[in-house]
């Protein structure tokens, strides 16, 4: 094996010079006036990929090109397909930054800018430890490179053109460094993560808000009835009553649950940092395993009649909820779907009509086998530039596309990376320090030797 | 019985034109900019009483005076306590009216203009009947009238100053023309007001708002808790389930749910007028049975997290609901908010806490006794004037400063006014017709001389 910590050293000012380079592009794909500046990256990304030993080009994706890759590997090795985007969080407020977000700085160890972690900083690692492996002849596997623009925004473009590019995406293992971990003393690797579905509804009652005097105790209320219909959605110990909801849900293991419970939970730290005890969801699951094994179901918002300062008397005309349930393997995210919708259109109140404003499924959940020959691997790799076991992390988040990719790529999923709370992604001021870079460089370099069997 | 027909028919250019003159006062006690016409508007109205033969004064009632006046009736005749208001609401859209609010216009026998029913106009058909009897030395009862300037800011000034006023408002009678009927077809006297009261809660969860994904099921939902906590104010059969809430509470006796039948409930009427049937409130009551005799605990509005367009993965970190009730005789205000407090500090969802944001009680409820003298002299003069037998209603809608008048005067209330649905009042374009003026203007002056013992 090659040990890449002297290449590092040798190299760093030029990675350091060139990840300027990538960081410079202001790609937000949020914002339309951005969208000249998204096309630029990927051209920039496209030659970059060419000059390491690529054969680079763009696919259409819809707004925002992807950018696709390969190089051909030994005869018999596997293939590897690494995913990553180019785009980046909006930078609003841009006055909380105390560097301009597309102008890279330097400062205590750590590179400040808008995309310096999430993704091209864990992109960019990756690519210098495959060029370090290329140039010196150390690169078995074939690789596959697939880097989207629309990540931010959900990845809808090439969500709906995975499907033709099965040739293309056909691999062995798919490699994302999009992660992190939760503590600094440790690396972590995920073992899964849900799907998200989800529904908007209106309850509709009187035509106009009525005054509530005049109609009080009369007048069927749809703010009381929005309450009482998202009362019905759970039982008393915290778990979802809509009939089918749990159907195809697996019980965790005993080694998946010791495994999510290492290192254990830790409650006065939870409640420091969200303000609450960690009392939501079913009470027969301990926290972890209710992210990380069990579906959830939550109201992300609601809004009926007047909730400002002051009186208001009136009976609201009507009232709006917004619903997301987070999936597990084994359940079927469109029958989910229609399975609240069902219990929904059971509870609708008396004197009430519902209406479904919004509705989707954003991608199923994914579960990686703990005893995986690609989990292994991984677990060796960050063991080896850590020198620390790796947290195994059922993440209750979903990265829809993965789950989408992995399906169409036939590929074992690898999801490892060295993002840190720090580093402020998606908030003013994101940067990633020098040393996880370097961590996430050697892990890339060591993981992709032990995939080519080196 | 003097008949008013033909003085109305020999003085009505002047009423007229009297009339205007009150309403060109752009009095609207909401808009601060509009203070001095307030204060103009009651020196107007001080002079005014003053020339038809009262002892005039001001009374500090806070930002805006009330305006009181006397005169004494013949010995042993009763004391009649007459209430209205001079301030009128603000006219917003003011695009939407045809002719400015405040420049009376005629048009097809109805007078337009902010004020024209809305206190100004039944309060001026009233004054005219006064002095009609005055000048025709027919008016027996001693006559206290107090006009306030704040009724449409909720009366708070005055209802800090009744028990200081005691030896002022001490009555026999308290008659209030501020009211009207719900068809053209027949008068009507009000029965029965419900009091009100406030309350605003919020229940904290997280200390900001918490990504769905990493923290769901796991994190407690407040927007999910609101739904539970206002789900348990009632049970399935529409019942409020605040233990006390009914304490007190007398079921209305077979007379009063006769003459509250009458005319029989239009569900086709209420269906159109709404848009909802009246499936609201306890299934044990008929809608008129509902609003007019039993209490009630309604939503006014609710907020919780993110109700826009799109997806926001969040667990919200607070939420919000707005409460009141309406109340009924027997019921004590005071401890009905205690026990709505109690319930909802019972029901506190695991893991939030509640903050009582904003609470309050805006008065007691007011029932007439359908046998009362008062009742009786006023249907018959609402008889003579229309040929129809009045329609007795109990309303569900509250006029707080009642409540306080009579508890301070001793008197018995007297509750009819001819305001029609098609007025527009609190809208655009209000108007007034001169036929219903004329037929107050007529009660009043019936009504009058039947109280002191004409």
């Amino acid at each position: 094996m090659m040990d890449l910590r002297a290449s590092f050293d040798r190299d760093w000012s030029r990675f350091h010079a060139e990840w300027c380079e990538l960081l410079r592009f202001p790609s937000i794909s949020a914002v339309p006036a951005h969208h000249g500046d998204c096309l630029h990256c990927a051209s920039w990304l496209e030659r970059h990929l060419a000059a390491i030993g690529f054969a680079a080009r763009q696919l259409d994706a819809g707004p925002k090109p992807a950018v696709y890759a390969e190089r051909k590997g030994d005869a018999g090795a596997p293939t590897v397909l690494l995913y990553g985007h180019y785009d980046v969080q909006p930078v609003d407020p841009v006055a909380s930054w105390k560097t301009p977000p597309f102008e890279p700085s330097l400062r205590d160890g750590r590179l400040f800018a808008r995309g310096a972690q999430d993704n091209k900083g864990q992109l960019f690692y990756v690519l210098k430890a495959i060029e370090t492996l290329l140039r010196a002849n150390r690169l078995r596997p074939t690789v596959r490179i697939l880097v989207e623009g629309e990540e931010e925004c959900g990845s809808v473009g090439i969500a709906g053109r995975l499907p033709t590019w099965r040739e293309l995406l056909k691999a062995d293992y798919l490699m994302v460094c999009d992660t992190g971990s939760p503590v600094r003393e440790a690396p972590a690797i995920i073992m899964g993560l849900r799907g998200i579905l989800n529904l908007s509804i209106r309850l509709r009652g009187p035509s106009h808000d009525l005054h509530s005097g005049v109609h009080g105790g009369k007048a069927p209320n749809p703010a009381l009835g929005m309450a009482r219909l998202l009362a019905s959605l759970h039982d008393d110990d915290g778990r979802v009553r809509v009939a089918g909801f749990y159907d195809g849900v697996r019980e965790p293991s005993a080694e998946e649950r010791r495994l999510a419970g290492t290192p254990p939970y830790d409650a006065a730290r939870y409640r420091q940092e969200t303000g609450v005890a960690a009392v939501g969801g079913e009470r027969a699951y301990t926290p972890a395993e209710r992210v990380g094994f069990r579906p959830c179901l939550d109201a992300n918002g609601m809004r009926s009649g007047y909730a400002g300062a002051g009186v208001k008397t009136i009976i609201p005309a009507d009232a709006e909820a917004k619903l997301t349930a987070r999936l597990v393997p084994g359940q079927d995210p469109q029958r989910c779907l229609l399975d609240i919708i069902a219990h929904v259109e059971r509870h609708v109140p008396e004197g009430m009509a519902l209406e479904i404003v919004e509705k989707g499924v954003s991608g199923g959940a994914l579960r990686v086998d703990p005893d995986a020959p690609g989990v292994a691997m991984a677990c060796a790799a960050l063991r080896e530039v850590s020198g620390r076991e790796p947290i195994r992390l059922w993440e209750g988040a979903s990265i829809p596309i993965v789950a989408g990719l992995r399906d169409v790529s036939g590929a074992e999923p690898i999801l490892a990376g060295f993002g840190l709370e720090e580093d402020s992604i998606h908030a003013p001021n994101e940067s990633f320090s020098i040393e996880q870079f370097r961590n996430g460089y050697l892990y890339a370099g060591l993981l992709l030797q032990r995939l080519g069997g080196g």
